[in-house]
């Protein structure tokens, strides 16, 4: 069942039945090179974990690595769920929106989308990032993107998201004390912090927004923002994820005056996890809350506890809880009939 | 589930979750009057087999005969494995080429492409087809042919069509011993071998290739090709079959050359049954390997072993093993999430 955390269901029960494309867009940020920051993959070569999520989502192989990511506590990634969901019930299409990788991911038929974008730099040194540019470069694609499907599924996968997201709220202004989620189970939020902290200390009150981003954001947060402006004009769009996603809608809240009154956001949803609703170290409702716009936000009410596996348990008890769009998949399974028992069995035959 | 007999498996993971067009390429061959040549049809009427299929395909129902067509040891049509996979996960279209029949199905409201051809005489005495001007009007077809969902299934009824293949492929210089599947369980070899050698008799080398697809083949196979050829400039198309299928492909292979480089042939994969795959008798890889381009192929891990039902007992025995695009059909199914067991349990019902 799929429960809303703000607005109405309206929105998510026009997409019943419907079909959609599952966009998936994936960078590194060499924040990940922070020691501790993040277990969303594999020490040592967290930057494939884009690249890894890719593969295995569309083809249901790792082909950049012998084994799928998995943090160091055993947690799967979520693209085990969103690839479970595609099995039950399939997206119209996957698609990659590459904003700068360490290595391309190995499919083929596959629409990939390139920007040529490198991986962007350590926030706490400053992440050089032409964020005018590539938020325009958003902008643009979202306007001629055509959307094969019903609507799209935005999701994502940037290793130590949730550490730039953070950074990015703070530096627009928004409170984020106790407001972002990470993959761990216990936050390291006193390095997270630190992290934030230093990265803030690189901006000043004179630069402009663009300029602010540039040293703290990811290529994932303001390309999307671009991209959902431009899209939205003629597409419903679901994002897929927590506290990152929210920081997309932060920056876009950011921009509105800006970008004047021709967008509207109606078209907007998010959809996340039960872990990320209901998690204890950050508020995703919060962050919702400090936009100027109504936003309709919706968690899938799925979880673990039927299931005997031990890795999957971890997610129970907060590891992981989101990420590859693992909150919107499970909202499309449930909103096309998949049931929680199909999904957790799918998930299943993957570990065993 | 799906699995690869040739190639990647992006091609087919990539078509997971879309929505296909069921085309049903249909023709009678005279060839069928050789006495044993081919157990596809009930004895005297074989000749309706292709007809009957059209209508228990899109309605559900036989109407120009009284009982759906069984082989003489009872093994029930292909086509039953097709329309099972039609009501679990409907195709988005079937529509009907008609090839040649001697009886048009009783369907309304479903295309049928009429293309005013007669049956193909036997290839004994010589098919007598144009088939220069058969493969054009393919090629013109398959150009403005409009899908109207997301990629094309293409199946075939042609009973003794794996005869006119066998000759067809030798014919163009291919390899052909043990390559040919038949819906017999014990296929009768040596008389499918003389038929083919009186076919080749009325050949000679100083023919192009049209003309000896003239003498030696069918209808379905030739404007297949040309159709291929020109519909794939646009969508992806899912050969479903066995060595008839094949033997397209073969054709389209000679014919390359003459072609030009225009047309490119990434568009195109082959799904069969297991049966087909696992046939000792026949070989699809075999003829596949022949092709001078990369094809993508398929087979679905689907057999009968968990049925009760001794008629479907007779196809993991051997007979029947493909047909009115039940490989593909399965594939599809398998590919939307329906359950092998779903689709047996369907196949029941419909002999109850």
């Amino acid at each position: 069942m799929v429960k809303t955390i703000c607005g109405k269901k309206d929105f998510i029960e026009f997409l019943r039945g419907k079909r959609a494309t599952f966009l998936l867009s994936v960078s590194v940020t060499k924040t990940i090179e922070i020691e501790g920051i993040t277990q969303a993959g594999i020490p040592g070569i967290i930057d494939l974990t884009p690249t890894l999520d890719s593969e295995f989502v569309t083809i249901g192989e790792v082909r950049s690595l012998e084994n799928i990511a998995e943090t160091p506590n055993g947690v799967p990634t979520p693209a085990l769920i969103t690839r479970a969901i595609h099995l039950k019930k399939g997206f119209g299409n996957i698609e990659i929106l590459n904003l700068g990788l360490t290595k391309n991911p190995k499919i083929s038929h596959f629409k990939e989308y390139n920007f040529n974008l490198s991986p962007s730099q350590s926030i706490d040194k400053g992440a050089n990032i032409d964020a005018l540019e590539l938020f325009e470069q958003g902008i643009e694609f979202g306007k001629k993107y055509n959307c094969r499907d019903d609507y799209i599924i935005l999701a994502e996968s940037v290793p130590a998201g949730t550490t730039t997201a953070n950074a990015t709220a703070k530096v627009l202004g928004y409170k984020t004390e106790g407001m972002f989620a990470s993959s761990f189970k216990n936050s390291p939020s006193s390095l997270k912090e630190k992290v934030v902290d230093r990265a803030l200390n690189n901006v000043n009150d004179d630069m402009n927004i663009f300029e602010k981003l540039g040293f703290v954001s990811d290529n994932m947060l303001i390309f999307n923002a671009g991209f959902i402006f431009g899209a939205t004009l003629k597409y419903k769009i679901i994002l897929a994820g927590g506290t990152q996603m929210a920081t997309i809608l932060l920056i876009m809240n950011s921009l509105l005056k800006i970008m004047g009154e021709n967008y509207n956001l109606k078209n907007i949803a998010l959809c996340t996890t039960k872990w990320v609703y209901e998690d204890k170290n950050s508020n995703i409702k919060g962050l919702l809350e400090q936009l100027s716009f109504d936003i309709d936000a919706y968690y899938a009410d799925f979880d673990f506890s039927t299931s005997q596996h031990p890795a999957l348990k971890l997610y129970d008890e907060g590891e992981a809880k989101e990420g590859v769009g693992a909150g919107g998949s499970l909202c499309y399974g449930l909103l096309n009939g998949v049931t929680e028992e199909e999904i957790i069995k799918q998930i299943e035959e993957f570990l065993s």
